[in-house]
């Protein structure tokens, strides 16, 4: 019961400070992404791939949220954009006032499109909103069809789900049908693609998917 | 800050519960197992493959920790023997609380060896002592290589790391060597098995080193 409650008030004064975030990267004309999924989902795979795809498109700016190590933003950073690290020191999600202060680190006004990869947990970080416009989660094809169902909240919350490491159905048990079925169930408008960082496939749709939700967002 | 406050509090509060389930464990001669991983790396199909191999020989039961569904206890329960669900309606872990209630809704008189399947997530689960004699964690290939460093707690707390999806080894960019290392620079006593549950390559090791526990702890 005392976890509830102190759940809620954090969630409060949370929901607050991601207002604030909101308006900071709109008066920038920043569009941002929270990336959330299980550990080892490919987050960090998928932002190597996608960022120079954008190259010369869009000014890129990505914030990683690990609970310890800079390894992640070693690598985005080798990309040649400005990339913040967050230790979150145990804490196993993202929170709005952790991004508050990577804003207050980064060069906002040479991004115009800002990544966020949160903490690799399939739960906490549904629970957290950062200001972010959309929410975007990876679902790893290893992990199993199973999950909707299992960890929905974070279904629920995310306007796109990707569906990572298709080359590896050949040599895994997973219903592909059942998990996007499952997903819409749970989130009828949940928009769902299928990738490989390992072939590219589906990189193109992906990268489509941002352009769409960069359009909409600057022109409405 | 405050959240490392609550969190204080409600850990010495679990630690009293853990230590209580302790004793009543012990009490009916029950050797426990707490399982932890990131959602998906294979906690039930390990239980799955398990069970009939300790068929005659142990009388099991087992707790299973899931945010929603009951799914993974009907697939358990398939199996003939006592299986209680807890549903932690949000909650990312299980706490000692939760495992207590279970304790009163099993038949301990007919139960030697207990597993509690945690909730899918590499983080949160390690901070919550349930009252277990050893803390088994496992991590799919799958999930890379660099999870030891990243999540280091879960590591540091577990007696045995169960390398899963060994299969997968040809398809993913896994190093073994690297994550055995790793993993015991964090916890230099940590014990190592590799297995595939498809492929059942290891299940032997695995239920040697439950003998091993089992036998360490009746005779100690």
């Amino acid at each position: 019961m005392h976890e509830v409650r102190i759940s809620t008030d954090l969630r409060g004064k949370n929901r607050e400070i991601a207002a604030e975030n909101r308006t900071h990267l709109a008066g920038h004309g920043i569009v941002s992404l929270n990336l959330m999924s299980a550990p080892g989902a490919g987050k960090t795979s998928l932002l190597l791939r996608t960022i120079p795809l954008l190259a010369g498109r869009h000014s890129v700016g990505v914030i990683e949220g690990d609970i310890q190590t800079t390894t992640d933003a070693e690598k985005v950073g080798a990309l040649g954009i400005p990339v913040y690290q967050i230790q979150t020191g145990g804490v196993c999600h993202l929170d709005a006032a952790m991004v508050r202060s990577a804003l207050h680190e980064l060069p906002l006004d040479s991004i115009k499109l800002l990544f966020i990869e949160n903490v690799g947990n399939l739960v906490c970080p549904a629970e957290f909103d950062l200001g972010e416009d959309a929410r975007v989660m990876l679902l790893s094809v290893s992990e199993g069809d199973d999950k909707p169902k299992k960890y929905p909240l974070m279904f629920r919350e995310s306007r796109l789900l990707i569906l990572n490491k298709i080359d590896l159905l050949p040599h895994v048990s997973f219903d592909i049908e059942k998990a996007r079925r499952e997903a819409r169930e749970i989130n009828p408008k949940l928009d769902i693609i299928e990738i490989s960082c390992t072939t590219g496939a589906g990189l193109d749709r992906w990268v489509a998917w941002i352009e769409d939700l960069v359009s909409s967002i600057r022109s409405g």
